[in-house]
């Protein structure tokens, strides 16, 4: 079985919102500055990003991916992300966590599990031998973390005080030993990346 | 002049000591753990830590104490930190934010002084050419960003979540835009140095 790898990326203050974030305001204001190491730099909720990564992020995104079989993310981002437009944005099956798994739309491009461990269980039978990413939101990795269900977590720290918004480890009162994987660091992003120690 | 540089130690979690810090208590339950790249791996308050930074911690550390001139801490640090058994850590000019001027010492060993920006001031004087370093508490780097009295910022994450303590950005609401200066890993610390853009 697969490792199972939560990752996400955060402010230098641990946001991984601006505040304000939801349907229809993406992650809130200043919240695309987050992103930017995903669109290759600047960009806003006013238009599409077009942009890619390039070089070092392009790097940390291509060797993440490589070893990707299933993600599982929280309702709360799905329906902020405005259900990715109904496309399914990894190309991998993608397990929503909802209390609603009867609002699944028709198909599978989203599978919706009740409950943030059925759904890690459902995305690892579905991964085989490859990874499964927690994506978030932040509510999603802390129950991850909580449950000691996390094997590797991957902080991408970008270079901006948010100042509000929703924190990573808000109200998280555990305390996790963990260990150094690397890191690497391109304009827009700093990626670390930590084993968990159990 | 040189350049005012923020910088201190926090968990994944952005916490600057654990839980319960205080005189008799540094840096709190399990607060011993962010500065294991300081004293060349794992210590207690219940012994003096004997050791002393190697590898990529030692040369981090040599690096940033070559350009200092001067060192600015708060007054709840020292006093946490027992007055460093009365003897200045630094070796250099070291001045201690406080309410109570009166209360210093007899001598210079440390200069206190009424308030951060007049702290910053005098430390500039004293460094001349060289960098003034304000090296915390949490509240006193706070107060630097706020009055944009900092030019670079090194965040030195441990890598442990911590659950608990005194958050770097606690009830700081002002957005930031940073810049990669670099960043370089040992066991102990991720280093990400950051200019701050005004």
């Amino acid at each position: 079985m697969g490792k199972v790898i939560a990752g996400i990326t955060t402010s230098v203050d641990g946001y991984v919102t601006g505040p304000d974030d939801g349907p229809g305001k993406g992650l809130g204001e200043g919240g695309e500055r987050l992103h930017y190491w995903v669109f290759g730099g600047h960009w806003t909720y006013d238009a599409l990003p077009e942009g890619h990564a390039t070089g070092e992020d392009r790097e940390w995104l291509d060797e993440a991916m490589r070893g990707l079989g299933a993600v599982v993310g929280g309702r709360g981002t799905y329906e902020a992300a405005e259900r990715w437009g109904d496309t399914n944005p990894w190309g991998l099956p993608f397990f929503i966590v909802t209390h609603r798994p009867e609002d699944q739309p028709e198909g599978d491009v989203f599978r919706f599990v009740d409950g943030l461990e059925n759904a890690i269980a459902a995305a690892q039978e579905a991964a085989g031998e490859k990874h499964v990413h927690v994506m978030g939101g932040a509510d999603v990795i802390r129950q991850a973390l909580e449950a000691q269900l996390v094997d590797e977590l991957a902080i991408i720290i970008a270079p901006v005080v948010l100042g509000g918004g929703k924190r990573l480890f808000e109200g998280f009162d555990k305390t996790i030993e963990l260990e150094h994987l690397g890191v690497r660091q391109s304009p827009f992003a700093t990626f670390i990346e930590y084993r968990v120690v159990r």
